[in-house]
């Protein structure tokens, strides 16, 4: 269990000056046999002493001894895919420099407009990389490399990576993905070839399982937070003000809940993983109309994925990864606001950033995560593991097949601290229905 | 011509100290008589030369030695108005700190959610200002006062007035509120009330005629502006991506266009002064499709006022402020560019950010100009100056009747050099139709 | 280890609606036997099984059903202590809003200007707290209450605790703080009052032992960021540039490493962990020189406290709160490298931001986060806890006793991951000396 | 009087495709007749009229329907000089833009290292510049080109331009650069070659003469508005808490005041055209002490030249740029008010943001502004103007002879509207001695 797949036996001494003991100020490296658990509660350690199982565990990130691949002679590629997250340049970045000046990398592939990039009938040239072309896009949101959603023909990419002689391909991107990077790999262990291949997980919404949190989240939540500020002054500019923000959240609501405690005049946080009813005596309306007559004014914040069991018919339209396509929650809630509040004197004003989270460059926290993923990324890369991700857990690095984080989306426990944390600090109910 | 109207002579001596010879350094109070010629071109001096007619020229602003009201006395009453704009708070601020300081007025009420709280059967109340329950709105956006749209019966309006023994009205607001301060201020003349009436001239589309631009304007484009940015990489981010960005200007193109320029990574800026087809060879479609085939990737910015003339059936909804409501070019647009390259590989992406630009606070360029603009109004209402305007032309501040500027809306001059900076920034056509 | 004091039995039901129950999706009271072990290390956690011991662990954080004080009776106090902090306000505001809404706690004092503020003698004035004064305090920088450094006499602001009916305590501030406040505590316990003391850690160098991060030390990175993003524009300015960024750590230098790995343009991060020479072959002015003969320019960020050993004569002079005052590191360096390149064209700029940084309000991680410390002090101290800290530890919200953390300061741990993260940034040597 | 020099009869026509009649929507091409007057007074206009002299008028920016040279053969060189400030890699971008796409240049150098790039002996390579080199540019803070203070010998310089083939100089610099590029000028005159010299003016401080405003200011005041709101927070935290922030500005106090009315929290303005003494009954001392009684808090903004007449002995030092080196204003404030507070309970805080403001990336209002002054330096040194300058005035972009604005320094003028405006924000008395 969390057992990450290695090509083959290291054969090569690491070009890192690092040590193998405590105490010289010099960082040891990481041995496979490094594990940290996963469940902290006193409850399952005293459980686990009574069973005598081994407890779940989690490979520590970090440098290798002895590496599998001679590093003058690997050539790496980096593929960015699906939708746009601040922090993906970053993770460009970082792998590049980890390549080249840890391990003295000489050839880095940069795989154009996603896994589209590694299709030649599509007709993107694949572009080289090095230090001096990507040393400042940190600065920048969006990816270098372009994007580009759905996949392709599992056979056809490995025939790119054989035909470049590619050792290794990072590949930044969601739960489609990587799930597209793990079949890659299946198919070069079929093809019994020595390609490793990388995971690092990307999603805005914060959905992966398992780990603590994916990159970009958090600048996500703080990009929301001004708007959030502003929309509360829509919101008191006028008598019984309404304001909506809208934010991303497909199935889970992490952003729309982050943002709502990060800036805590938010009202009320309408999430996808919430039942919730309009009508009734404890319906959002009342809830809603309760509020205006005590404050005059309110803020709610809807996450894109919430509340789509009020639509009388589902949508079954996928987007080009498959996903299947929204009802607008945000103009129907609206909609639905309007009608309650015909005969009263209200203002509505709707408020849907969309793609201005997503493409705005990391901020600072986010730029530390993506440059220490990247690192790690690298050394377990070197060290001929594979179908693995670099991601951290219990505020620890580590490696996890990503076999075991695609099984199904992260999302708001509603029982669990954070939750509770958000209704703490919106003060609406904890049931509406 | 650009006289301002004057409640009565002025009978008190102002209580600033301040002096009236040069070379003590000390400034020196304004007198009526120092005015600013309007239009600066040697040409037209010239003409003026040869005709010895009087240029037009404009009243300088500023304190004046001899006052109109006994400011001990005072009663002043602020109002806000219409949709929000960055730096409202500023100037509501701005008028408070100088009517007590420097005049040491006692009482100042806020008028409550527009020219609605000067309407009692409304049932909101007046609020009383006072510099510590305003020393720190001006790092917020939206009004401390609130806001409403449209008018109220101006009869109303004035008795709400003298109940309340008003002296001076500071009315915030754009054309409309323009417009209604100087009927109010009517009809205070024909009941003969010494009721000074100012304006504060507040539109976020920079549309008043004459002066050199509006508060919050500034603003605005600089919120616009990692919009824009971030938007480019939406657009870099996929294999012929489109990004398009809708910003507000009803019936200018002021803030798509300066946004435009100071982020110089826009292809096509759309303006409601233009004309300008989609479709034949030199359409918008086809000068959009070159790019795409050179670049890969195209950014347009469009006003929400532009290319109201491509939708067959002209809108005649009206907002509450008696604004037509327009069709949305932004959707259109979208629509229109899918349609046209239904059988290329595009992504678009449409971005609208309407609430987020004006409801942020004013930068530090709008906080200078609203402090200095609410002084000024400060000094001309004592002074008994009435119907007027405290605004910046040439670079200078001057009070001008409100009548002056209410006659047409400023936009932007398809000939003119500012236009023609944006035309030389994106490289668009100069005619797309 | 690890247990938290009590006051006394529980004699109140909580009046929060919550669950006892899994599945009911809404949260349940948490008991204080539910506890995280400390230690994730799968070796750790053999050896334990192996010995049978009970592992380290802390008690997790969160409301409890049974709770010590009637709540409608309660009256809580607040106090700030030591430097500014971002997120200070944050604290103070949820705290309020918890003890208010949560627990419908009536009477809220803050203490003014620290210590100070329970020193009669000091004549500073309780001021009352309420949702009302506090609902926009989390928007700024500072303190709402005022601070001071050191302490007070012990029983005098017990006595003054005591003549104010207070029932608990909330004293936000770093290590001496927080030994304050256990002294505090045990004071109480002589004189068997019923107060609860809490602890909210406040250190923006990081530096509390035990916990995964204080409040405000990532927004002092993320203060720091552009700043260092701007130095690098000096130092690329000029031909052999150099640029010099000061940041704050007395004792421990995350805020230096942590910003360096935030922008990764810095060449060298110098921290007060780390023992270097200047001269020699290995030492620091050469690693620079070879820097600049490479590039022809460098960035350098050193922590205030970094290098202190370089200094012939140890300073000995202490500041208000105790702590020993460094020699200006900044200015030395500045002065030895001008001197080493006396007879080089070189450029040097000091950048010493100072106060810009910890006067800043909390950015969006450390405003979800202060908020959730908030809940959780509030809910501990209604349990009758009392010499407990609210923290994160391994990414879970826990309890600790105060006197756990203030045994040492915590310190970047040089063979850890962290510093290595930093060092592959920088690419500066793993010693210099 | 301000007659722009003419390197001969144009000879070729503009590339443009621009209009010379009005009404067909199309720019029309600047004529050299076309000139604004500069004294917008209509007492100054009175008095012209009534003597028939031509008042003061300056040349209209922009481009000539008939230019000096061939556009396909033009080699540009572009040069910056002095201190950062931010907008320089703008006005860089704008300028290749500029030459590339309306002109059709082919060869742009970009000179290294300020006048030293044009120095052979000190052995910086000159650079190719291009639309890619320079396309992001704009996001960044510093020079793309790097910088060096002082001068070169002239003739060496020209020498440089003449083998390189150089037909004109864009020279983006402050007071001594445009002095430099002047001479270089006269020195291309003497030697009959056909180079147009350009500068573009560039003082952080705005000091330059009988402009509106220098770009880069308004960032700089934009980027000291926040560390100055955080002052407050910094003088607010402490018990009689005093912060000093010390701006930028040798001579001139524009920075200082402008940040100070920007965010109207500041309680004393110190600039260097002030008079003002520390001790006395009328002496800054007593103006702050009174403050601190009434407020328990103060917070001063000190411009880095001012006060210079309080220190003993007058600094002679010359920085390389051939400036005194001022003494530190900032360190002996807070030296001064520490002795003479020194038996009362006081608090200072000093900050010195220094290199941190200049370094910035311009903001937006600075960006349009440096877009539409390089588009007009280039449409200038294509019609063969010389030795003159882009800039604004009244509001309107024009052309002067360098010579014109390096007579004297800009300074606030004491009695001028500006500073009064500033008094009024700040509250201080209108003399401090």
């Amino acid at each position: 269990m969390f057992r990450i797949e290695q090509l083959g036996e290291p054969k090569f001494k690491s070009p890192l000056q690092l040590s193998t003991v405590r105490g010289d100020k010099i960082f040891n490296f990481i041995k496979d046999s490094d594990r940290l658990v996963l469940d902290l509660s006193l409850e399952h350690y005293n459980q686990i002493l009574h069973t005598g199982e081994e407890p779940p565990s989690l490979e520590k990130a970090g440098p290798r001894q002895d590496i599998f691949y001679d590093p003058k002679k690997v050539t790496a590629a980096i593929v960015t895919c699906g939708g746009l997250c601040p922090g993906i340049n970053n993770v460009i970045r970082g792998v590049v420099m980890a390549l080249h000046y840890f391990y003295g990398v000489k050839r880095i592939i940069g795989v154009p407009y996603g896994y589209e990039g590694l299709n030649p009938e599509k007709g993107h040239k694949l572009v080289e990389l090095s230090p001096d072309n990507v040393k400042e896009i940190h600065q920048f949101g969006g990816t270098f490399l372009g994007s580009s959603r759905g996949g392709q023909d599992v056979s056809i990419m490995v025939d790119t990576l054989e035909a470049n002689n590619v050792d290794m391909l990072f590949a930044i991107g969601g739960d489609g993905t990587l799930k597209g990077v793990n079949a890659i790999g299946e198919e070069i262990k079929k093809r019994n070839a020595q390609i490793s291949v990388v995971g690092i997980p990307k999603t805005i919404d914060n959905d992966i399982d398992l780990i603590d949190e994916s990159f970009g989240f958090e600048t996500a939540f703080d990009v929301a937070s001004p708007i959030i500020r502003d929309a509360h002054n829509e919101a008191t500019g006028a008598y019984n003000g309404i304001a909506i923000v809208k934010l991303m959240g497909r199935d889970s609501g992490f952003i729309a809940a982050s943002a709502a405690l990060a800036m805590p005049v938010v009202n009320f946080v309408l999430i996808p993983e919430m039942d919730f009813s309009l009508e009734g005596e404890n319906g959002f309306l009342k809830a809603l109309e309760a509020r205006l007559v005590r404050k005059k004014h309110a803020l709610i914040v809807v996450a894109e994925g919430a509340g789509q069991h009020l639509f009388e018919e589902k949508s079954t339209v996928k987007d080009a990864s498959g996903n299947i396509k929204h009802s607008d929650i945000g103009l129907f809630l609206k909609a639905k606001i309007e009608e309650h509040f015909a005969d009263k004197d209200i203002t509505i004003k709707y408020i849907d950033p969309s793609y201005i989270v997503r493409s705005a460059p990391a901020n600072s926290g986010d730029s530390v995560y993506t440059n220490r993923l990247a690192y790690h990324a690298v050394h377990g890369a070197m060290a001929g593991k594979t179908k693995f991700m670099a991601c951290k857990v219990n505020n620890q690095y580590v490696y996890i097949p990503i076999s075991e984080v695609t099984k199904k989306r992260k999302k708001i426990d509603l029982e669990g601290e954070f939750w509770f944390s958000v209704l703490q600090s919106t003060g609406q109910p904890f049931f509406m229905g």
